[in-house]
């Protein structure tokens, strides 16, 4: 059985850390190079794709996808998304090779045009909120259009709303990005009456902007994967259609970078949007539309396929799971959540310990997610959290890692309450 | 031997008119339904790169093009575009599948970071220069950007360099939007004068940007194609590297709006830009630049494509060109440059007399570019110019087309003579 590190006697202590360093310099002499850095999926996800490569044909719905023209995506592909997100096609668009450009475009929009208001860029000071810890290239956007980043704990059942409800009575609180299904890192999703509340929030900007990004709606990794109430089907009902924009991709379906992305939202926000679109772009890439409906055929293409995922990913998320609690558990120096797909496991280790655990795995050779980096600006106020990604190494590679990782976290925990 | 229009009686026009609409009638009973509006291929062409469809690996400098990474596009790619705009790989950016969206996302980085000075967004007026007749995209951009387009005449060797250089004067003239090669509409390509005067401009804007489309850089329709002089071969002598963006895109190489497009800029503006893409995209698609240099392997293969698609387009724009001399020539009511390139034939009507012609064709079932379309605004002064897209149409369509045209536009014209 475990013992608690704050419990610990120093010596007892000492002796722990003598034993962690024998381990962790056996690790060292095997030269590892490992990455857990980013959610890339393997090169076995890649092959299941293999199929996508080729179009038997040109025509979809009598429209030769290799020329000009069908601004919002052929309507095969609008369809498959539709079904998708369970709304109708014609509140989809379908966008470039990734979600994170249509997202990035969308805040421009805001910035250029305003979204029925004010441009942005006309504003002193625009805030958005961010659900901590959460997705770095969400703050990334952030950070390019100059918005003012506000922190909001992330609860076991979504953001913490109570706090929200509070920030949102500033008029210069814009917007907020969300991922609402296995959340990155955290894993979790949001629960339905989190769903309901922001659903009905009652912004004091009357242009505030929720980016639903929606980049694992069908990354279950066990079999009873989580529920996401949609979003759109309870906005009407609080006269708030417009404040959601819910983007998703293939990226993590197919081909990260050459899948196909999809934006859905109100009817108002797919013509401000689409009327934006006819400026930038003539069609985007309908080949590679037509290629992804080829091959699905349909929703149900879709979901048979993220199985033949969840069978690859599954044992890579136990072979880290089990090590964080063969090596973590019962210490009071680590805490993590177990989720049910997504591409991420969420550690929080020890306050001011986290960049340490980062510097001993980076010096044995495995690389993490930048510490920090799932906080705005970079900065973990409490240095704790951890973001896993172990789905791009092979198992053999992986099990090694996770349990490097441990022993640098134990090592972390020891040097620190050591002093 | 043809008369003026002018030193007809008024008899004789209308004779000519009644011979005319005689003609025009025989056509309306055909109820043609024929499309010469926009630069699209013809199917012949999207089947000249078949062999495109698929890859026969996904592996390319040690990178597998199906996962996440590099920014910039990948080296081989780079490669190719870096030997077919005659520039070091270092300078160019491979982008999304369209050039449009490359110069839409310039611009707006202009507008929310600025281009080494004052974010463009926070100034009181932004102009651009805008030869016409011109591509009505650029200006469609311009519109979004509510940037206020400055018409500038189109020489037979390029804009009027004498009104560039009094304009450029004003500070708030940020830029200008060209064609240079084959350009749209008009086909005529700068001449290496022009091209070395627009390198050593001295805008009093220190921000002033050129975005130089090069959409048709290997478009040639006769062995003797025309030669542009590269200018970023010429910008260092005036320390005015910075002051171009180039884009091209195989949008009319291989297939619209599924093609590569690049952009080539000097290292400063490289170096910004890419700054922005890493808050946009993880990475273009890849797949799409590695299928392109599989297909291709080098620039000698984009060039040997090339003239295949020569080959299409020289008898289309040859009937047109036919058509309008057999039937408009010394009549002293149209005219017209035969481009040696290009995608476009500019016809020149008598004044007040051009939206008529898109009337007259558009009753007999001949869709014309959108009179105006091709000046800011939609607004063209003298209704004087149409756009001819030869490039869609069968050649037997073409031929019922171009004529239809001929019929037109001279019935306008003695519309007009006869009040």
């Amino acid at each position: 059985m475990s013992k608690l590190y704050t419990e610990m006697t120093k010596e007892e202590l000492l002796n722990e850390q003598a034993a962690l360093l024998e381990r962790y310099n056996a690790f060292k002499e095997k030269n590892l190079q490992l990455d857990m850095s980013r959610g890339k999926p393997g090169k076995d996800q890649l092959d299941l794709s293999d199929g996508l490569n080729a179009c038997s044909n040109y025509v979809s719905d009598g429209v030769d996808v290799r020329n000009y023209g069908i601004l919002d995506g052929i309507p095969s592909c609008k369809k498959l998304f539709a079904d998708l997100m369970q709304v109708e096609p014609k509140n989809v668009i379908i966008g470039p090779s990734s979600s994170l450009n249509l997202m990035f475009d969308y805040i421009g929009q805001c910035f250029i045009e305003g979204a029925g208001d004010k441009p942005w860029s006309q504003l002193d000071e625009v805030k958005f909120l961010c659900p901590v810890p959460g997705y770095d290239r969400h703050f990334t956007i952030c950070e390019y259009y100059n918005i003012k980043m506000i922190n909001v704990p992330m609860k076991d059942d979504g953001p913490d709303m109570d706090v929200i409800e509070e920030l949102i009575k500033d008029e210069s609180v814009k917007g907020m990005f969300c991922v609402p299904k296995y959340s990155n890192p955290t894993g979790i999703t949001f629960s339905d009456e989190v769903v309901d509340r922001i659903a009905k929030m009652k912004p004091a900007a009357k242009d505030f902007r929720i980016i639903w990004d929606n980049a694992y709606c069908v990354h279950d990794i066990v079999d009873d994967g989580d529920k996401l109430m949609n979003i759109f089907d309870i906005l009407p009902k609080y006269g708030n259609e417009d404040m959601v924009i819910e983007v998703c991709s293939t990226a993590k379906i197919t081909f990260p970078g050459a899948g196909v992305s999809a934006l859905v939202a109100s009817d108002n926000n797919i013509s401000a949007i689409k009327k934006r679109l006819n400026c930038q772009v003539i069609s985007y890439d309908k080949m590679n539309q037509h290629r992804h409906v080829e091959f699905f055929k349909d929703l149900n293409g879709v979901l048979e396929h993220m199985k033949k995922h969840a069978a690859i990913l599954k044992p890579k998320f136990e072979i880290v799971l089990n090590h964080l609690e063969n090596e973590l558990a019962g210490k009071g120096i680590a805490s993590w959540f177990n989720p049910k797909g997504g591409y991420f496991i969420s550690l929080d280790v020890m306050n001011g310990c986290a960049k340490r655990v980062g510097e001993l795995c980076k010096e044995a050779g495995v690389v993490l997610t930048t510490v920090g980096a799932t906080y705005p600006y970079g900065i973990d106020e409490n240095d704790s959290n951890i973001r896993i990604a172990p789905t791009l190494p092979p198992v053999a590679e992986l099990d090694m890692a996770a349990e490097l990782l441990c022993i640098c976290v134990q090592l972390a925990c020891a040097e620190k309450l050591l002093g």
